[in-house]
């Protein structure tokens, strides 16, 4: 008889932590939960060409001006960043505006630890929007995973651990948990399942500092499941789909 | 009427994330459940005249000789570390035994944790064996805190994050739950505590690890509430209770 070795699950809490983390050879997972994963992810099942992440505005607007049929997306404190034509909400991006756009966005945290993965087999984008469709992909690869939460300035956020919960949990039967943050996040995704999640994530930091904002919606949309079924991943400077 | 102002609480999850943290003026809680902040409760609650807390081995047997009516104690990989005399478990220290020595304790974690902390108004070491002795403390100083997790090599640990849930539990209602990774923590305490904790940390990295060295019974007593009611505190170089 031969016993297969489960591939691990891993999960980085913050982009601080990265370090700790061998990702080469890895499929990584990107999760930011509010919002830019779930933007990304609804885009390109919306028929967007592609994403392009970029960290800075100025980026953002100098890639735009060059590549045509695109759009530049991004928000500073909860608004359309200056100087860019649209925000950053899976609900913005609906299938007749997108439909073969190349879409520029700028986001800090997922930008910055997308940029931050070294050697990775493959990097995907994960999101409430496609869990099922992710936890498929990560199930066929049969390889290490690193599930890597952007976190909110490096500060350890409850949306995306929740969401690395949601995946640990579905995946558990064939991947060795291997971490004390995964097993933490798949107790913390088994605290909250009882109830809809933006009950649960309604006390949590970033909840507050969006509803502020009148995201609230916005929100409840990105702890959806599987509303779009698309696993995106970056190829060369691009996320795709396909 | 005056509405006060509640003071806030945080948890850091690993020393690798301090630099986020305010600890200027704060009340400091160092967190190591497995096992240095469990020993050092049991040994001063048990009589030591206080414990002094070492980076490395070298410096414990240097230490040690200088000091009248010292122990030496530490270890690597789950032994009494070479040069030393005495292990770093609770249990190793009865009243008999410790009563007015010195002890002076080599630990990597909790110890390195320690010596990271700036401008805190009082560091303090917590653990399950002090949990309401050190509650009732924090409730008295008035005092922003934030509760440090030793963790293992910067990676995020369960026992001492829900011990740090314990801790933001029980003070939920006098302070101002300000960060996700307390909330992370308090629910993941809610999970745990309708069972013997330990049973729910049989699935941890420590517990796998210590327990394959024979340490169950030591892990068992760290994770039992109020056994030891003392409130240790760093003054100068000392870990005191008076």
């Amino acid at each position: 008889m031969i016993i297969e070795e489960k591939p691990s699950l891993e999960v980085c809490l913050s982009p601080a932590l990265l370090h700790l983390y061998d990702t080469n050879d890895a499929v990584v997972v990107i999760i930011d939960i509010f919002r830019a994963t779930s933007t990304i992810t609804a885009a390109l099942h919306n028929g967007a060409k592609c994403v392009i992440p970029v960290a800075s505005v100025a980026e953002c607007i100098t890639i735009g001006e060059q590549m045509p049929n695109s759009l530049t997306a991004g928000e500073r404190d909860g608004k359309i960043a200056p100087g860019l034509q649209y925000g950053n909400s899976p609900l913005e991006y609906p299938p007749l505006f997108v439909k073969d756009k190349t879409l520029v966005l700028t986001t800090t945290n997922g930008t910055r630890l997308l940029h931050m993965i070294e050697g990775a087999a493959t990097i995907v984008i994960g999101s409430f929007l496609n869990l099922s469709a992710l936890c498929a992909y990560l199930l066929s690869q049969k390889k290490r995973v690193v599930l890597g939460c952007a976190s909110w300035k490096d500060k350890f956020n409850l949306e995306d651990t929740l969401f690395a919960g949601a995946v640990a949990y579905e995946l558990q039967h064939a991947f060795e948990i291997k971490d004390d943050s995964a097993r933490a996040a798949k107790h913390l995704y088994q605290a909250a399942s009882g109830q809809h999640l933006i009950e649960f994530l309604k006390d949590s930091s970033h909840y507050k500092r969006l509803s502020a904002y009148g995201l609230e919606k916005e929100m409840e949309y990105c702890v959806t499941p599987d509303l779009h079924p698309v696993v995106p991943y970056l190829k060369g400077k691009e996320i795709v789909v396909h």
